[in-house]
């Protein structure tokens, strides 16, 4: 899918990405990358005394492992110029094995003062493989305008 | 240092994280991790063209960075249950090889229907070596209270 431009995107407009499974390795390689060893992610005998009963991916995995899935969509091709910012809930847990999904709607467009470009704010629902919501928000990102180019 | 409970913590508490260099290395990996091969943090020559002048370290792997600094605090173990929501402004580039630190604060302290815990909300700024906010916004956990052991 060829990147959309600000002029492109409608309020109301949704776009689904792939899905994706979070393994036990994803889950290690993100605690090294992140240093976050928490032992609710990393220690199973841990994680069944807490109200988890069970180790839980990391919350900034889910979401990390989401701006990918948004990303592969292709909808943000060279036209994503900043992510300017997000609010977010952690809904239910995500667990080893488990595959997530992202739902995002075009839910807001905004001028600048830069006439090459313009703020949406997608409403952004991460699913399990349940269509659960696990975890969900909204991000707002600086997207080029086509007529900027000129 | 030892995990605090939520009655140990007060509004207007601080806590500083250690500080943390995100280097190229980090880069590739995160985005092998999340799927995120946006060429504004790959590509180096595509990045010159855009408005940041040149490769951005992915704002999630900058919050994910920050919340792993925040884990080795210390402030948290055994007794975080979970991460509920956040608000989360990108303010400015994280540039490869930049060090990033956190400062938190206590910022709000609310009960919950679980006698045994309270969210805390914490005001959160990650700063570069330059002591420039680059990422800001609140963190809500869930933390333990120490008489709910009982």
């Amino acid at each position: 899918m060829a990147g959309k431009y600000f002029e492109e995107l409608r309020v109301g407009q949704r776009f689904d990405t792939g899905s994706r499974t979070l393994t036990e390795q994803d889950v290690s390689k993100f605690a090294e990358l992140s240093g976050d060893f928490y032992p609710l992610h990393m220690d199973e005998a841990y994680a069944r005394t807490t109200i988890f009963k069970g180790r839980v991916v990391h919350g900034m995995l889910g979401l990390s492992a989401a701006s990918g899935l948004a990303v592969q969509t292709g909808i943000f091709d060279r036209t994503l110029l900043a992510f300017q910012e997000m609010g977010w809930r952690f809904l239910r847990p995500v667990r080893i094995g488990d595959s997530v999904t992202v739902r995002m709607e075009v839910a807001d467009k905004r001028e600048t003062h830069h006439a090459d470009r313009g703020v949406i704010r997608f409403a952004v629902r991460v699913e399990n493989q349940r269509g659960e919501a696990v975890q969900e928000g909204d991000w707002s990102v600086v997207i080029a305008k086509r007529e900027g180019l000129s």
